[in-house]
């Protein structure tokens, strides 16, 4: 028996939210995957994801990396944003920093696709994640793309999910059902991720009718990948789609949406490149919002605060004052101690931690998910050509 | 034989620059230093430095951090920042978020140390570095600061050098001589360490005539402390006091005085906690001088580049793309490749790096000094309770 998908302390999904199996996708999607080349493990690295009912709301969410990779840019220059059919996934190569070539690259990958599933180029999406600045190796991605396509199945959801990874532990994916809607989610991250916004990929099925995509994504990603951190790093290909066919004639239970990517975005965080846990900084009567979230944030990158929390750090407040007082710079400021500081759970052995610092400077508060720092992430890191 | 202090690839010092003893304070100064308990080695840890002279021109530069310490306070609040004739200094523990206890401890001490000096305490300014949120045990500190302020001569520098050390592996000093002028510096920093500006002790004593003593200061700590980066960490304690007796009627030889910042404060860098190497990071044609500075310490705080500087990846310039294309978020930026970065020397067996990018937006340009991250500076901060 795995672990159930929802387990944060964080999370709360609608009421009689019922978890099914991750291989089956949402009513009306399918999904395919191969091995093309691109991971030198031999895994699975070409991804296709297709809407088969014609009818499909989309909404797509993209990096604002001035550095964005190719596929963001054809994402964003090619793509109807609103009428995403097919997605086509490629792991082990972001195709990022490649120039014109991975442009072109990118096109081809968007185009083999679209023929093989009989759609027009601009209802196909196209993503990536893995090596930046080393070029493709076009023949194998386009017959991988092709293959791909062609492999697409109702319960591709699990075979989806794996073949995104990259230095990802776990797979990160759900498929649940609640109100006569069913919704399916996969995501990959672990290094790289700072929201401003998404920082990896996340695709999301839905058989619900959802009459505003954009804005009902938007919220939910505002809640979720907005709020996370693992080392500061905005990604230059991070990419969120969600697609709704709308097939069961029913809306989105309110919360359902919300409550899969908080989770997907906490297992993101608790995969972070070396993490051993998970923590919640609540940044409480901040003077406004802008202020709440600087604060938040300080805590949340601090390599102080997060080496205490990976060593279980008793005392870890002081580190915390630092971070707020470096994000409150130049501005008055009341003492900040342990009345005002609860960073107890530090300490605690908890997975999920959570501490919080009342500033008493006005009502507006702020929170963020972050993970520790350990000798492991400098492995990772140090070890990995990018 | 020790290594020269001027050693660095990035410092020139004055043509004819000779290097005295690090014991030998300039002409007209004195310090002592003694232990007292503070540190739990028993190293000592209460020191005090002094002018002689009743003339004494000074400049004091104080962290902005808005949970700034006790001692910063008591500068800020009590001190005549251009005629300090005396520092009291404590290591071990930094008196930060301890309230009106430490407010009141901090002047306690500001009083002793005149008391024994015979000086105004508005002359005597206050420093402390180490641990946070934690009580001084004041019967002990007193009579520490009052030893301390006896003990002071004329050859006490390397000893007032190695009395402000906390996790410091070697001390931060020199004493130089140029056209008639001598100079003598201590400085002590490890962790914590990213300007806004100073975040470290650093005590400047010289025999030179300093007509503007605040303006020299500012202009040299923003080309040296404001210029360096180890964890983006921005202190509760950073005090920068400089002292000048006039006693050579000479004035001060142009870019000695940034020539020593520059060198004590790579020292610092060189010293961040668990650093095995420096890297210069230069952002080149940047569009304004704003922008320059955000990608460049974007590159000098990313864990990725830090990361790939300590495990020497020869292919470190895709991180550098993506850490300037999220300093750029939102911005147009043509595509950054090999072409514009050059990030050969992360993988050379060079201790002091340099690289470069090129952002083709305009003729802007800014650099920051950096340490890379180790197994070291996780196991230095996850096993020190602060």
């Amino acid at each position: 028996m795995s672990e159930p998908f929802f387990h944060s302390r964080w999370v709360e999904p609608p009421a009689g939210t019922e978890e099914l199996s991750t291989a089956t996708l949402a009513p009306g999607f399918a999904a395919g995957a191969v091995a093309c080349g691109l991971k030198e493990s031999g895994n699975t690295d070409a991804a296709v994801m297709v809407a088969r009912s014609e009818r499909c709301d989309s909404a797509l969410l993209l990096t604002r990396n001035a550095a964005a990779a190719a596929p963001i840019r054809v994402c964003r220059e090619r793509c109807d944003a609103s009428a995403i059919r097919a997605a086509a996934v490629k792991s082990g190569n972001a195709n990022a920093a490649t120039g014109e070539q991975g442009m072109l690259d990118a096109l081809a990958i968007q185009e083999a696709a679209a023929d093989r599933l009989g759609l027009d180029p601009a209802n196909v999406a196209v993503a990536a994640t893995g090596r930046i600045g080393e070029a493709l190796p076009m023949d194998k991605v386009l017959d991988g793309t092709r293959r791909a396509a062609v492999a697409v199945r109702p319960d591709g959801g699990e075979e989806f999910a794996r073949a995104i990874m990259t230095t990802d532990a776990f797979p990160k994916r759900c498929t649940v059902r609640c109100d006569g809607v069913t919704l399916s989610a996969q995501a990959k991250g672990a290094g790289m991720i700072q929201p401003g916004f998404a920082t990896m990929l996340c695709f999301v099925q839905t058989d619900a009718v959802v009459e505003d995509a954009a804005g009902s994504l938007r919220t939910a990603v505002n809640g979720s990948f907005e709020r996370i951190t693992v080392d500061g790093q905005m990604s230059t290909n991070d990419t969120v789609l969600m697609q709704a066919s709308g097939e069961s004639g029913k809306p989105l239970p309110p919360g359902l949406l919300d409550a899969v990517l908080l989770q997907l975005a906490l297992a993101i965080v608790a995969d972070g490149e070396g993490a051993t846990r998970v923590c919640r900084a609540k940044v409480l009567e901040a003077a406004d919002a802008e202020e709440a979230e600087r604060a938040a944030r300080a805590i949340a990158n601090s390599p102080l605060v997060k080496t205490a929390l990976f060593g279980h750090d008793p005392n870890g407040w002081g580190r915390v004052a630092q971070a707020v007082g470096m994000a409150l710079a130049g501005e008055e400021l009341a003492e900040l101690g342990p009345d005002e500081i609860d960073a107890e759970e530090l300490a605690a052995d908890l997975p999920e931690a959570e501490l919080s610092v009342r500033l008493g400077r006005g009502e507006a508060e702020a929170h963020v998910y972050f993970s520790d720092l350990s000798y492991r992430y400098v492995e990772i890191n140090a070890e990995y050509t990018t």
